[in-house]
């Protein structure tokens, strides 16, 4: 077991916490970019608590609204010109994990003073950015607790992004009250994204992970018993409340220490993200059965066994392979029908036009996944969730 | 739940991670001080690759040796004293939670410059600090990942501390195979000592921490699984390991999210400690079947029947009284059989000739457990632990 660990986020959780955004980034200067979305924002109450706490302390700020659901480096560079511009001292994110990502590329191009394409396309580690808060208003992709931004490079139709320890977020402030208005449908998104971040981290040949697998095992019963409760009653304090805290943990590095990261389903639905504007989280999950029944094995029995033991309850004392099975079967009861999220790709607008440029692109990152992919089987896997 | 959570510190974990402190520190200086307890570093090889790596970055080194198992004042002031005389730029602890927490009380003392005492009569939150650098060699306390430090104040016969954001370690090194050497009782006890870290933020009164219970159970397992391993076969990577990465998310603020934090055990031993010079694991694992039993009842009984169930797999559907007392009883098991720790207080030393001055000690923090406990309570438990 060999690894580096490093979250230096500082996190203030509750409801109420924005209350204390312009006390707290009043030491890094006077002028702030704010980063978001569309229009939610403004009309669940989000935006005025911030700008007033803005305001209070004496922030002048610009503004980069319209990030798309998967931030375009076109988006990223104009926040970077209105930085450049108005010598903006520090940024702040109130949105998901798109304006948060978002927010990282501005940080980073504004600090390197160049396009994000070229961080991009250098893959350089990202050393210095200008500091960034984040009002969080979606538990589901960790960007808030991590180090890492996706971006897409919609000329090249790829997505690519921006790491490096200068982009973790100084200060997170995660209200779970600013998630009640989130729709149904994009709280069963968010609770499938944070539970693949974890399979991602979980679904892994390292033997000796014992403490960090049962980690992770919280957090897939966190989104399981929450997932569903956050859907059919969006103000329950005690279920907005797991989820948003169980998701950074998903991806700020705890649970991956000491293995070998595989992250094959990001590899595979990062290329259809890049050609379709769809839900990140709903392309995971489409996906997640299909790979996880190619990559069960011999070799890979004994993880299936563990998560069908420990996360979904099924009698140890039962056929391994039958054990694994019932697990995908859990997982797909839990994904398609607790979280009610589409069942196919076809259902979220997917068609088989571009399968070869995908898994060309995706094929290219898989080969020291949980279970090495070829092209071929990432098409076959693509072919059995159209 | 609000809370606020920040661990800044890096971690550098695996076998030969030491080989880099060396470059890590040489940013921060010059002049180091290393601090450090009994001869064990110098036999088992610890000092020689500590000073090796320091040597190849050109720093030169002041040394504090000879900290004591529960750091003396008089030990941290003369540190003080060596840092304000030579111009120590940072501090190096190599050694346990002793070392480490002395270490603390240095760099406190010198950025303050005044005697440790002072800071820990005041209770000042200590917002400055030399910058502190650990290479750990024994898995128990989790300092070398939080924000505090216990000091004996030898003259007033209290355990006290200090505490503030500026203590946390800038960067902890932990190799695996440092606690190879570490003998059979120290490693029960600091087995002992994780577990009640854990059991002191589990055993809470907050019922919507459904997440962190889950993160609180994997430190259990992890110790009643990994501690007699580690003790039968001291060499076993995969024990030592998940001890050592286990350990400081017992007490770095992850399982207190959202929680009360009572600290009841600690409450009761550091008085104990400040009297006799035992093994604060030894002491916490003594006392904690006797509070356990104090403080079941028709309240608490949920948090004994999820720690029955989740961590040590009895039959939910047995009685919940049943439950709970099977769940004492196998953390007895666990404690005396298996980590093989004196039962009683007597066969550590321990006389009831102080029991009224530690209990008055005591329960002067003891209004807001789990259960609030008296004096005559905490006289109680002392007189059953005799």
């Amino acid at each position: 077991m060999k690894f580096n660990f490093h979250v230096p986020t500082a996190v203030r959780f509750g409801i109420g916490v924005v209350d204390g955004l312009g006390k707290t980034v009043a030491p890094y200067g006077k002028k702030a970019l704010l980063v978001y979305g569309g229009s939610s924002i403004k009309r669940n109450g989000v935006y005025d608590a911030v700008t007033k706490s803005l305001k209070e302390a004496g922030i002048e700020w610009f503004e980069l609204p319209g990030v798309e659901p998967n931030p375009h480096m076109t988006t990223v560079d104009k926040g970077w010109q209105i930085c450049k511009e108005n010598g903006v001292d520090f940024i702040v994110a109130a949105g998901g994990g798109s304006s948060v990502d978002c927010a990282k590329g501005v940080a980073a191009a504004t600090a390197y003073d160049c396009s994000v394409v070229t961080l991009m396309d250098n893959h350089t580690p990202v050393t210095k950015a200008l500091p960034l808060f984040v009002v969080l208003t979606l538990a589901a992709t960790g960007s808030e607790m991590d180090s890492g931004g996706v971006i897409t490079d919609t000329v090249k139709k790829i997505k690519g992004g921006v790491f490096g320890p200068a982009l973790a977020p100084t200060v997170s402030f995660l209200d779970p009250s600013y998630t009640y208005t989130v729709p149904k449908r994009q709280t069963a998104a968010g609770t499938a994204d944070i539970y693949t971040h974890t399979i991602e981290n979980y679904f892994d040949t390292a033997k000796d992970t014992y403490f960090v697998d049962g980690v992770a095992e919280s957090i897939l019963k966190t989104c399981i018993k929450y997932g569903p409760i956050a859907i059919a009653d969006p103000e329950n304090e005690e279920a907005r409340s797991n989820l948003m805290w169980a998701s950074p943990w998903a991806i700020n590095g705890l649970i991956g220490c000491g293995r070998n990261e595989g992250w094959s389903l990001h590899g595979m639905q990062h290329p259809i993200g890049a050609w379709y504007d769809i839900t990140h989280g709903e392309g995971l999950a489409i996906l997640m059965p299909h790979w996880m029944r190619r990559v069960l094995n011999d070799d890979t029995l004994f993880k299936f066994v563990q998560y069908g033991v420990n996360v979904f309850g099924i009698d140890p004392n039962l056929d391994p392979y039958d054990i694994a099975n019932k697990a995908i079967e859990c997982t797909e009861d839990f994904l398609f029908n607790k979280l009610e999220i589409p069942r196919t790709l076809s259902e979220i607008g997917v068609d088989d036009k571009h399968f070869d440029e995908m898994a060309t692109d995706a094929a290219a990152g898989l080969a020291h996944g949980f279970v090495p992919l070829t092209k071929e089987d990432v098409i076959e896997i693509y072919k059995k969730a159209l």
